[in-house]
């Protein structure tokens, strides 16, 4: 069977695992029964615990589905405490559902899913060594693959039921109450784990900053939790930003940051009351630079910006060139540090931001979002998940779902060393084309066909070299050539879903 | 049949409304299976109306349970607004399900009633013509009484399904965000509504404010709320507070304030840390003044206050007294406007205020409470909900809840007028003796004999006057004289339920 973006799917897969293939990028208005978790009773006066094996021994049993989040990021001290007691306890046949995996956790993984104790992944992404051992055949059962959006959708509807979540803070009362603003290790949002806090059966919190009753502001709240552990250390907080909050010199990175800027500044949203998501990395961070400048310069104000934050957004709420900061994660020290000063820093969690089974995210309320690309296709799908080389290396995180933006500008270098960005097909869809509305590259940029509306208002824009989506994937292989196809075996060892819940493609196995 | 607290419940009527009789103030450790609204999926675009009876018509059907909040108390604009649409379109069979009901809604619940509109009510209380109306067996079936707390557990297990929730609002975006704390009808915390709002099938907003998107902080989100309605004035902020901040001058009033004080003050709760709810009204506020001089003297500060919170509660904070206020409720305005100001004023929902059946609440945490009483009697069983004539005038409100804390103190006068507050056997049984500790009254206190460690406390101190309830009962006999049984006929016309859900006591017609 192929699914709407023409994709193979595998059939008997999908019927076991009761999937539908992806049809649209309209969700449409169902009704939908939401679920809530089982509380078991207490004052709170007993949460306190000074073991993870204790509690690990208390709640974890054979089959369950246990949960993290990833705001630690490669700082994270958690995961791996609580994943070594796991393993040694002898307990199989988890299912591992994580807001996502980052690489600090990969060798545990990898040790889980050899020693049967992990036998189901469901995650944001995975890269390196992990990626590596999945996309080789590692795991039997398929990786489900899910945006931010579409794991809060999951768990309010139950596709994820979470027996047990833990949940590293850097505060917390004894009774549970909760955020991530304050204490060594500060990372600011705790957006996702909102969501683990509200439905898992049992939550633990894990904290090395115990402070006085009743701990505020309460963003996980004494209601939802069963257990307090105490550790040493709950992650490395040099290691908790991305780091990459410099401005970017590389002037492949500043030309196409310059070219987003011109297709924002020249669209018919860049005006009052606009709202936007960059995301991080050099070439994001290079275009709110411009962003700013253009703001200043046509006295624009922005309504929000959204998504995962970095300073130099904060900096322009504090320059008052945005009202609100609307945060689901913060991606470097300066925008977790600011938000317990800030309050138009408003923390959202996981189903505010993007569940698109909801009763209006902010997602669909976004006017631009800027979003990256590992490869690109001729039907404007965009991979953010596997290499070139079939490789499962990337994450879904929140693409699929900023994507249903007004005008989403995907920015990408034509070709990265020997290897094209544009492409006939890309590798693996994770967002379909049908929500992408500009491609740009450091050679020009390239309009969705079905906004006509868009190619006249920038075709008038002598800066702005517009080609179609086909003239710059031949322009890139004549840069680099045209690949050779990717060999893959039968076994299907991931599914990406869709953020409905469909399954937009799948990965299979690549061959040695 | 007869419950732990002695009191003949209508056995055939607990049968069919599947109901227990109560048995002891002990919640234990069940696990409880929550329940989570139907969400109607939409980006949220289409959220605002200018017209109730649009939403009424979309919305409320035959037989549904609908609900509103009553934190604008008697400056009410939205219940009567509403249930006039709803009475004149015909809408038969409703189940009235408000936080509580308050003077201005009286009027118009009786004519609901007479209408066939509504034919069951659950509140925390009803009082004046109203609860003069039901108590002459104006409506068929039994009003169910109860507390905040046991309200919030009725709704997150389902007891309570909310299908359609109003709730006005002094600020709302076109999508839903919203709070208390900005606007003209500014009330403060949304403590009560946050319940409806999470779990009602259907949120009606209604505002006189519509603010730009996104509103920040955002007490109810985007997420819950169906439809944001435009209305000329959501309430009138002069009737919102209960008036009651000024400081008492009355003889009696001081009396019990200042005995009360000295019970807390000798009592082996007062340190460093310790944490209490005194409610409003003036011997509560008095109360507030007396302990605060308390504190100054003997460098106490205390962790947090709860409840019903009230301007001289904010003044603690300020003054570095009290670390945090818990506020599920603003009893005036001073306390209403200054959420917004002061974070370590924290909005609390009525779960994590006193829901028992839950990961532990705040009054789980309560170490000293003062509440009051229309009657108590020789087994410390307190009335707050029916008046000597047997007429329901009164309330459940916080009351059952938080006589959870560790000394729960009652401060009533001996007697009312011609009327004894202290009795032989209270004509409801509201909160059990078994979670009373102390009674102040202006001639004395009387302690609860399963409490001999205060009684061992209490009795160095000379300022305190000490005698059996017994003797505070003759006492006031002597005064007043013993009244005359009440009658009442065999209708049931009330059931009060204990905060875990089993009936407490029933209210009978009363006989003209």
């Amino acid at each position: 069977m192929k699914n709407s973006v023409n994709r193979e799917l595998p059939e008997a897969l999908l019927k076991q695992l009761d999937y539908q293939g992806f049809k649209t990028t309209d969700i449409g208005q169902p009704d939908i029964q939401r679920v809530a978790p089982k509380v078991h009773v207490t004052t709170g006066n007993d949460k306190v615990c000074d073991s993870i094996a204790k509690v690990v021994q208390q709640t974890v049993k054979d089959g369950m589905t246990i949960s993290f989040h990833h705001h630690f990021r490669n700082g994270d001290f958690i995961f791996n405490q609580v994943m070594r007691v796991i393993i040694d306890s002898g307990i199989k046949n988890l299912t591992l559902a994580p807001s996502s995996l980052t690489g600090v956790m990969n060798d545990v993984v990898i040790e889980a899913i050899k020693a049967g104790t992990v036998t189901n992944i469901t995650s944001s992404g995975m890269r390196g060594s992990l990626g590596d051992f999945v996309s080789h055949g590692g795991l039997k059962n398929p990786v489900i693959f899910r945006s931010h959006g579409d794991r809060a959708r999951a768990i309010e509807h139950g596709d994820i039921k979470i027996d047990v979540a833990f949940l590293g803070v850097p505060n917390s009362d004894r009774l549970g109450n909760a955020n991530g603003m304050q204490g060594k290790a500060v990372f600011g949002s705790l957006g996702y784990a909102l969501m683990d806090a509200q439905y898992a059966d049992k939550v633990v919190l894990l904290t090395d900053n115990l402070v006085p009753y009743p701990n505020t502001p309460a963003s996980i709240k004494q209601t939802q939790v069963d257990y307090v552990v105490q550790v040493d250390q709950v992650g490395d907080p040099e290691k908790i930003g991305s780091g990459a909050t410099r401005f970017t010199k590389d002037p492949k990175e500043l030309k196409i940051a310059s070219l987003v800027n011109e297709v924002i500044v020249h669209s018919p949203y860049f005006k009052n009351g606009f709202s936007f998501q960059t995301g991080s990395g050099g070439a994001a961070l290079a275009v709110t630079r411009y962003l700013r400048q253009a703001m200043i310069n046509q006295n624009i104000k922005a309504s929000f910006t959204l998504g995962g934050i970095t300073k130099p957004m904060i900096d322009l709420l504090e320059e008052g060139l945005v009202n609100k900061v609307m945060d689901v994660q913060d991606f470097d020290k300066g925008a977790a540090e600011s938000m317990q000063k800030n309050a138009n820093q408003q923390e959202i969690d996981a189903s505010w931001y993007a569940d698109p089974d909801n009763k209006g995210a902010m997602v669909d309320q976004l006017d631009v979002a800027i979003l990256s690309a590992l490869e690109i296709d001729t039907k404007f799908n965009v991979n953010v998940m596997s290499g070139s080389d079939g490789v499962i290396r990337g994450a879904v995180g929140g693409h699929q779902d900023a994507a249903t933006s007004k005008m989403t500008i995907i920015c990408a270098p034509l070709v990265r060393g020997r290897i094209a960005t544009v492409v006939p097909d890309v590798t693996t869809v994770v967002t379909p084309g049908d929500s992408i509305d500009v491609l740009v590259t450091e050679y020009g940029i390239a309009i969705n066909p079905k906004r006509q509306d868009l190619k006249q208002a920038l075709s008038k824009v002598s800066a702005l070299p517009i080609y179609t989506i086909e003239e710059l994937q031949a322009m890139a292989a004549k840069k680099v050539g045209q690949a050779a196809p990717l060999e893959f075996t039968e076994q299907t060892v991931a599914l990406v879903e869709y953020r409905d819940g469909t399954i937009i493609d799948q990965i299979k196995a690549v061959k040695d």
